[in-house]
């Protein structure tokens, strides 16, 4: 990716002559900041259709419209993994969501547990952060932030086929053998700062698709745990090949 | 660690019966934002003798004393890594300080690259910010941060026995043998937005003493390749025990 190119997100379905039209902000943020012009290129992409190189067409304060000339990058999915989160101070609840979306999460799942201090989010504040990260990190998936669940339901209809790994910060020495878990639908938990409650820690310890895992001997913040655990699981599993 | 406990980072030699006074900043928050009073237990650590418990004899608006009692843990060394990175945006840098100060970095080293967009920091400020994140996550050691410094200079000078663990952005697939190339003192090398230039690149591929490793087919920022690279280091040669 050229670092200097524009990238836009956009829900339209892109081909070759399609004509999309720009939000108030977009066109805010192209004409106004960028300082942009009919004739400029712009990189778009809307999470199906890959990456397509598109054209100003026509500018104005509010809007504006661009043409889709021709793809330049294929569709690229994450693995199949989900991070399940449980929202902290609000700058790192955001840097999680933006990390996650960088690292290739599929699906990204705030969850509130027994100890978690923020009970509430903005889902929409949230998936923006996930398409600004997608945007400047030349991606063509923007993963889906869900609403805020309880953890308790969000376990109780858990599919009996994705995988947990599961961010136990009692363990301290032991990191158990994500490589011999194998692939498939997984799901990485990052626990709240204070850890699970003992009712939500023998809960997962009896589910069958849980592997806990160590992040070392140091304790980390939430934020921190959460792309230390994305790299791990792509190292070993997901797409960062060896 | 005790997530409610009060840590401190101190200057000066902690051993039992030891004295300590406060700065009027640490008294401040001692004393004005977690309204601790004489009496109160408190955490210290000065990087060098491990954590002590100690107690408040004297509590003032602008200072106070603490007693050490006993020493409650060890002082814990990290692996001997370095972080290298070029500054970012104000903020993100902050970040990387404290995330390599989490991840058990030993040494961090701002360096000025032929695309490095800041051309100075706050050496002060990026050392407290590596002090509060010790004193959060129930560290005993502080690592430190080193003034800004030239990546030309740097390589000049740089120690035949270390070796560097490239981040290298232009490999998209291939990560290199990490494992096979053993432990011994090392340093991590994170890029600036857009990259090294082609004479830098040249430079790095000719040293003996550099591994280039792949952070994956996604293009991170600098922040989020920071935390990747200390937990690929960290769980492959260093004190994440598998």
């Amino acid at each position: 990716m050229d670092m200097s190119e524009i990238r836009l997100f956009v829900e339209m379905p892109l081909a070759a002559g399609a004509e999309v039209a720009l939000t108030e902000a977009q066109a805010h943020y192209l004409f106004g900041v960028m300082r942009q012009a009919v004739g400029a290129p712009v990189t778009l992409f809307n999470g199906r259709d890959g990456a397509w190189q598109a054209e100003v067409v026509r500018a104005a304060k509010r809007g504006g419209t661009l043409a889709c000339r021709e793809q330049t990058a294929p569709l690229r999915l994450p693995p199949d993994l989900w991070l399940i989160f449980a929202p902290i101070k609000k700058a790192r609840t955001d840097f999680i969501v933006e990390k996650a979306a960088e690292m290739g999460a599929a699906r990204i799942l705030p969850v509130a547990t027994r100890f978690t201090n923020s009970e509430r989010i903005r889902q929409d504040r949230l998936q923006a952060h996930a398409v600004e990260a997608a945007e400047q990190c030349g991606g063509t998936f923007v993963p889906e932030v869900a609403d805020l669940a309880p953890l308790d339901r969000l376990l109780a209809d858990w599919p009996q086929d994705r995988r947990i790994m599961w961010c136990d910060e009692t363990l301290l020495s032991a990191r158990a053998g994500l490589g011999q878990a194998g692939p498939g639908p997984w799901a990485i938990l990052i626990g709240p700062e204070g850890g699970f409650s003992e009712a939500e820690q023998a809960r997962l310890r009896a589910m069958p698709q849980v592997t806990p895992v160590s992040l070392g001997p140091r304790i980390l913040r939430a934020d921190t745990a959460a792309v230390a655990a994305l790299t791990l699981w792509q190292s070993v599993l997901g797409d960062w090949t060896t």
